[in-house]
């Protein structure tokens, strides 16, 4: 199985290697309804910003338009990819509520598979990541985070997976991906707690790297974070992170379906469609 | 399997939902001979205090009668357990050794599945639980703590598992127990020396989580903890406490057979009847 | 399966409870060529100085008296292991990277088989074992010195698995050797970088436990760390011990042909080898 990781590995990489596109066509026009792309033409960097405002509810397009910007940036020569916002006061609100509330099936089934290829995207994204947050980042904002290898936030923000607080229960590789950056311990409580880390204190348990003043700042930090891979052969880092991330993915990838399953049974059940429709209420009326 | 045990996790929660017993009539009901339940009318949390002198040794009846409360507990409508003990000097001694030694094998299965059964009922509580340390915590007595999800010590005391120092070789899950809450160099360093913490040096690995003053003071500083999960799902967040820690217990619920032959197959060894002898030995001396 | 690691445990120590060579007779007669042994009489603690010059280059010959040097102080009355250099520049500059160049595939296999060997004659070492890092310890070296329970490292060196600088994509036990004692968002990010931390930053992390003044005074801290097992009964810690370490071998001993077929694959890519290339000629012009 590892090795067929390995020959996956670098059959994927092969588009960063043998890719003929130059950056600037690429930025001029990768450009999706709901995210950016732009292109720095001298570092190679490229900067995914999702834009659907108000707050970047990761709906069933603003996913879809992710998942194709990303494999669009892994395809060409970026050298990585920096995740961040158009809107200054939400990075992203987390994933679409009301396509969980007396939903569809089949459409929950969509909805949640998408959910899966997007964080599979982002966690195994051949290219070294970085996320620049620029605005508040509960929930899925958090796990597309945590899918980064790096993360730079602005003060006075708040962060983490409050699904406890809206009778969600997250599935497992939502919880790999907060272990792979914070303790076992902390992650426990703090998935208990349904926790919001402010800044400073994801800062401190580790949840973010750095702090930085302005968008502009968090850019730059990002950018030097890809600069400390600028040393090693792309292939070998891109399957060495793969590597190190496959103990993360290996019960989603070996068994999608059980996942799925798991999700839509747990979402149509009376007490999560309760707990759903109390939260929304809730949030109506702090408008 | 995840999904089995989403929907096991539903039934087992069932009681807490549907428990007409009001807390009043469970304070004045639940006592047993070897342990204690005091439920607070106002905040709805149990406190579980281990009475049995000189030192709380987990013998075959407190064992029984702790499994016994945390499921009378977690079957009402408890907003919180918290496990104390009503000597201030010994929290709990740890299991009774005298059981190992030139033990009756059925006998010594019987007092091993019984500890297997309390660690069970206390890491997979759906309840949020913390632990008031408020005497010395040796070998079983620590892994009652760490299967809590807080832990508040009093100062001078001493916590951790010592298991090497009687020739004892600990179980898997009493390892996860430990690395449940430690990093795993700390944890692998203090098995294989058998050291027990300083409350204040507990503190510093994270063993701990707070120290107090007084057994009021551990108790108050618990009550907070459980307080934190105040905004959550009762459901939602029991539900994600036992997906944090199934892997804990994975091994132990898939093959308990194996864990049950495995100590029984070391406990009868000579090597290990002459150390735990001249462990007790040397306890007798120091009296 | 844990069951036959106990049994397998309890005889592999064997020889340390029945030995019957003296320890003097060890420290006489036990020089190989490229390694040395010294017993001291009074500690009864072996050192084992890697002593192939230039730089300890892990050749096949310097792993084979390794190796060799390892199961002699295991299966004699030691009471514990120090690995070190006789070197004072470099503790071990990592495997032969010559064995990978161009090289014969049934050699290549050997010298790959030869270094799971070493790492699991280290890893698995029923003895308490520390590293007195008193050079640079750049890749495999690093991996040695994470196989040991404890390392005291000299100022102003470097430690750490640069490989992805030279294209190597490491195996899945050496990242489980570097996560036995680093967080995992630090490994990951280490590997992913190739970085080698200064002696100060390896401290900081926890890649190393003490800082020396000099090569006696690392290998005295070493001495301390061992006799800190003295109070333990030596079978019940080497089978701790194991316990703690089996899941970073437990895929390595269950199919060792996977991992050798996975190395040869990669090292014998156009990829690897240019990139390999590359690194000895920038290593040349360094010189």
């Amino acid at each position: 199985m590892l090795r067929n990781r390995l020959i996956d590995g670098v059959r994927r990489i092969k588009p960063i290697l043998c890719g003929g596109q130059s950056l600037r066509s690429l930025a001029n026009g990768a450009t999706s309804k709901l995210t950016t792309i732009e292109v720095d033409d001298r570092s190679g960097i490229a900067t995914l910003s999702m834009n659907l405002p108000p707050v970047n509810t990761l709906t069933m397009e603003l996913m879809h338009d992710l998942i194709d910007s990303i494999n669009q940036i892994e395809s060409n020569k970026s050298r990585g990819l920096i995740l961040t916002s158009s809107n200054d006061k939400v990075f992203s609100a987390g994933l679409d509520l009301n396509e969980m509330l007396n939903t569809d099936v089949e459409r929950l089934r969509l909805f949640w598979t998408r959910f899966q290829d997007l964080w599979l995207a982002l966690h195994l994204c051949g290219l070294p990541t970085a996320a620049a947050i620029n605005g508040h980042s509960p929930a899925a904002g958090c796990v597309l985070a945590t899918a980064c290898e790096y993360r730079v936030m602005l003060p006075n923000l708040f962060i983490g997976i409050h699904a406890t607080r809206f009778s969600f229960v997250i599935s497992k590789w939502m919880m790999n991906s907060y272990q792979s950056v914070l303790p076992r311990r902390i992650v426990e409580r703090a998935l208990n707690q349904g926790k919001l880390f402010a800044s400073q204190e994801a800062l401190d348990v580790g949840l973010v790297d750095e702090i930085a003043c302005s968008k502009e700042e968090a850019l730059s930090k990002c950018a030097a974070f890809i600069a400390t891979f600028d040393k090693t052969n792309p292939v070998a880092r891109c399957l060495t992170k793969r590597m190190c991330r496959e103990p993360d993915v290996r019960e989603l990838l070996q068994d999608r379906a059980a996942d799925l399953k798991e999700c839509v049974d747990y979402v149509t059940t009376p007490l999560f469609q309760e707990g759903l429709c109390a939260h929304l209420e809730g949030l109506k009326k702090r408008k």
